[in-house]
């Protein structure tokens, strides 16, 4: 154990000194962050910002959204089980504060300005997103590794992430605006093939693995926490109208996904009771489900039906994909993220091409040329001349039409799920190596182990308060 | 109980899908959030809206806040109850959820745009607005009533809750910008009426219907986050400085109406004792009392004195009126909704009658017909002509005098009150009809009928962890 | 019992009447909420205001996370106390609101304009500031006063907060974005100086001073939403790109003092696991200790070793100071607000030091005048009229230099620890007056004398659910 002291502590300060000797080498704050921009010290009149617009203040509210829902939502959403609550709120918080600035390096390693990673609010969120991925594949094993070993899995599944989406953004110009594909479908995945690596029959049917009547209403915190903020989610990087109908579809996809999570768990139950597994879970999958297209016109019917088809998918997934693939594919999913976000992210990619697939000028105007830029005409062909002459903010793209558009968001979810299986498995390997203190079955979903745990607590339960 | 699962599970989804195919026939985006509107495809100098000031913006923030204290604010402030915390904050958020649907639709049939319903974050909002009426009358009935109760029950208020609001504000022209009379007083009198019908001796003094200690800390999550975010429920709506008046006043009224409710808990308790239940609750009258004229010049001290007097009146409400009305009149009210939303609601109304008797052009400007629509002179009058020289924003009116106002302020309070009670009794009728399967005894205030009950509680609180 | 029933009912029933009649006789609207003002009656093109950037807009977001802050995030946080969560959760909500109301009106009396105390959104949230500070000397005392002692400490302490932040704002011109010195070492340090005048040996290993599982999970509540909102705490009053730099540099830092955290717990606790207690604050420090500098050019890389020196700080202050300091000085420190607050807070005035020393226009451009308003030169140099001619923004100084500035700020830091003490001290003498009740040992970290207890908690946590 005293080793086991050792490993955290030293795991933890000597990637803390590395990421201070990157920052000072390569981090520098964007110029609407940077006293030093000259435009910071001259009136807009004279060339200069206007400081009652500055950036910060476009993206904030959104931002913080995003950041209670990284920390807030999916720790307390873990929080259920009954004896792992420390390790869920805790392990949560460690991890997601080691990927903000993980994530700050590695997305600033593939988007170098003048050989500098410049941060401002955009990067502080894209790193809040990037530890989503990161926390959905810990739901996969939560209870099931230690601490190290999250640390760790959090490292290497950062590179393969960020790397993943640049391919997806830059290569395949596919559009994610809510990240379904690249961050819920490559975190699910990725989870579950660790998850499948480190199988071993002492983590099924284990009776620590369960929840309390209050563990439950405190993982309710995260489950509300994460539907309120989702619209955020799926809006924060969107543009004016593209942002505003993000809000209202993923709201609506939201709100018709709680409805039919409810008449799906009273079906699937017996007794036609509710399962609180479900409400915890599956209320969400609408949010993921309508990620890729959130700021396409799928329309607010299209939003409520994405939502229901998202709710019968992921109810019906807890209730008999999961027990399956626990028992015939050796995959124990600790939080079920293959219904909360594996199978709905991969739902949210088929819709995305299938709205891309449709999409036309005739119902987009120019619009369609930002919400997918690789169907921007050429550069200097006369089509484009005449669209930036009507809308300047068009770029020149590929010339692609809806159907090849189509194609390569399918390319892109595709690679995504099979890159995180990929590198997922060879993580659960990485993951086996026995100096990471792989927990034995008496210490699986339990804090006993890695923490202090007040020695009260029995004598106050049966006490007198 | 077969038969139950049936009924829930068939309900919801006859709603989401009739919810589905009417959005599909009725439901647009505004041109804000519309990628076919031209405007959103050109730039500001050419006639295009300006993507960076999308009304989004404005009204986001506020909006979230809303919905925080519609999910976790009522959602956890009904948590209280020592084995009904499934239900409380579970049931609040499928009610919540199908109300944000419906209420988009009745709202709209009462505002059809060229035959078309019209969403953008104000609907999102007022739709939220709408589901705290229906929370509120849930609380009359909580733990009485099964969740096929709770969803026909919302189903019916909304219906009622629309057209009171539209003949108050169409008809009357009353104003209430915090929503207390049209949400608060109609939400409380629906419910109150509701439990009236419903009334049965055994729900009285239940051996379940009571708190125990971390239950009642669940609770404060909720009332927290209601009494921090209500300056934003009574501010979202109301323009410039109405707006920032109106987040004044609130934060005041709460401040006081936190501090009074101490001292009165404090006095009214035996031991001079502090009763957890006036601090989950009287603490948020004076965000209800403050409601119908937080935009009105009510004055930082007068906004003291209301949440002064709201606390008074709430505390002793749950002291001596609530005890009272179940007792005599066989209204008994699970959350003391009357105390909270009732009794406040009725001094709201009455406060903004008498601050809107008294508002003079002297002391408002132009701006009382702004904050007072029907105060403005008549179409085509030379009084209209010369306002609108100084402030293009106003329109004509009614040329109404400010106690003319005042009256149809209080004519609105009362038929809100009126139409809640009578319609809240016959929803109570309806509700009646065996087919709901209302709960016996043994089930109430209770999870277990509900919901599946993580199995191991009882080992647990008294194992070893 | 009685007799304390009557006095916190009189003491906050009095302070209630006084509030209300001196917010009658000089608290006014500020014109940006005032009906009255001309500015609201007319067009932008005819002078008036423009009501789509009322400057409530600008500030809101980052005040509601403030609010946040003060209610949940120090009200949760303080819960861990196994039989306190009443008066944790409770009084933290009693204190706040009364010193909202009590700090409008000690700041206005300050900042009087012509005889009146104006308040807009900045009064609302600097009031919240203040706020911060009583909580923070609470959490020093916590358990171990009577409702009333706490009332009258924030009464008191908020006259010498008041006075101290505006000497050092006015006279010493020292900068303090976050509130380190005069807010979080001021109310550290006020608060361990009471609790040393009150320490009695029976408060120290008292049986009572402990957590149970699940009260740390809803400490960790409080914790995580400070943690989240700590970039709008020390960014919320800077203007434009200051503020983005503020917002910037808190994140890292917070997110290298949580990682840090979490190393220095395993390798100072006993088997290497990880403490709660160090989970819960010193994930915090980062936040405090950045607070002086956050506005300045400290560079990502400067946040995260902030950050870093802050969590170990702290982490060692939990481990071997705060015992030191209840054993040898007599000092007992129920939160441990020393580690949190009193020596991060002390480290952020010495880093504001050294960080304004070497703070130069070469770095800053102009806005090193906007940052350290003393600098810029005194009135009427042609050194001024060089610099307003670039950016009118900067105001007349005092000329000083890097080095002076630099020291003024440690005088500052100094002035508040010292003011700090002293009143502290004087508080605690008056706070051992018989008539406030100071709780016996029985009573001391136990809502049971404060509160109404559910009576039902032994049977139900032994009963079947």
């Amino acid at each position: 154990m005293a080793w086991r002291r050792g490993k955290l502590t030293a795991i933890l300060l000597i990637f803390e000194v590395v990421f201070i000797v990157l920052f000072g080498i390569l981090v520098v704050y964007d110029d609407q962050a940077n006293a030093t921009a000259t435009q910071n010290s001259l009136t807009p009149a004279q060339g200069g910002a206007d400081a009652d617009n500055n950036v910060l203040r476009a993206y904030y509210p959104m931002f913080q959204d995003v950041h209670v829902m990284m920390f807030i939502g999916f720790g307390f959403l873990m929080t259920f089980l009954k004896k792992y609550g420390f390790g869920s709120v805790g392990f949560n918080f460690l991890v997601a504060a080691f990927v903000l600035q993980w994530a700050t390096l590695m997305s600033g390693f593939l988007h170098l300005h003048h050989g500098k990673i410049v941060v401002d609010i955009t990067t502080l969120l894209t790193s809040d997103f990037a530890a989503a991925a990161v926390l959905i594949s810990m739901g996969a094993v939560l209870g099931k590794v230690s601490h190290v070993q999250l640390i760790i899995m959090a490292f290497v599944e950062i590179i393969f992430f960020s790397i993943n989406e640049w391919v997806g953004l830059t290569f395949f110009k596919a559009v994610d605006v809510g990240g379904s594909m690249f961050v819920h479908a490559f975190g699910a995945y990725f989870g579950l093939a660790v998850a499948r690596v480190l199988y071993r029959e002492d983590m099924v049917g284990h009776s620590k693995e369960g929840s309390v009547y209050h563990s439950d209403i405190f993982a309710m915190i995260g489950t509300v926490f994460l539907w309120l903020f989702w619209p955020s989610f799926n809006a924060a990087l969107a543009p004016g109208d593209d942002q505003h109908r993000a809000v209202i579809n993923t709201y609506f996809s939201l709100a018709a996904c709680a409805v039919v999570t409810f008449a799906i768990s009273s079906a699937v139950e017996k007794d036609g009771k509710v399962n609180m597994v479900h409400v915890q879970n599956a209320t969400l999958a609408g949010g993921v489900a309508i990620g890729t297209s959130a700021d396409m016109m799928v329309h607010p019917w299209g939003a409520l039906l994405i939502g229901s088809i998202a709710a019968v998918l992921s109810v019906v997934g807890y209730s008999y994909i999961t027990p399956f693939m626990a028992d015939k594919l050796k995959i124990h999913d600790t939080c079920g993220v293959h219904n909360l976000h594996g199978m709905p992210g991969v739902l949210a990619g088929i819709i995305g091409a299938i709205v891309a697939a449709v999409a036309s000028p005739a119902q987009y105007g120019n619009s369609v040329y930002q919400i997918f830029p690789a169907r921007a005409p050429i550069e200097n062909s006369t089509e484009l001349a005449t669209i930036q002459a009507a809308f300047p903010a068009i770029e020149a793209g590929n010339g692609r039409s809806a159907g090849l558009q189509a194609g390569f968001q399918m390319a892109a979810l595709i690679v995504s799920v099979l890159v995180a299986l990929v590198t997922g498995a060879l993580t659960g390997l990485l993951l086996r190596l026995p100096i990471w203190d792989h927990p034995e079955k008496d210490s699986m979903y339990e804090d006993e182990d890695y923490w202090e745990i007040p020695e009260e607590e029995a004598v106050d339960m049966n006490g007198s308060l």
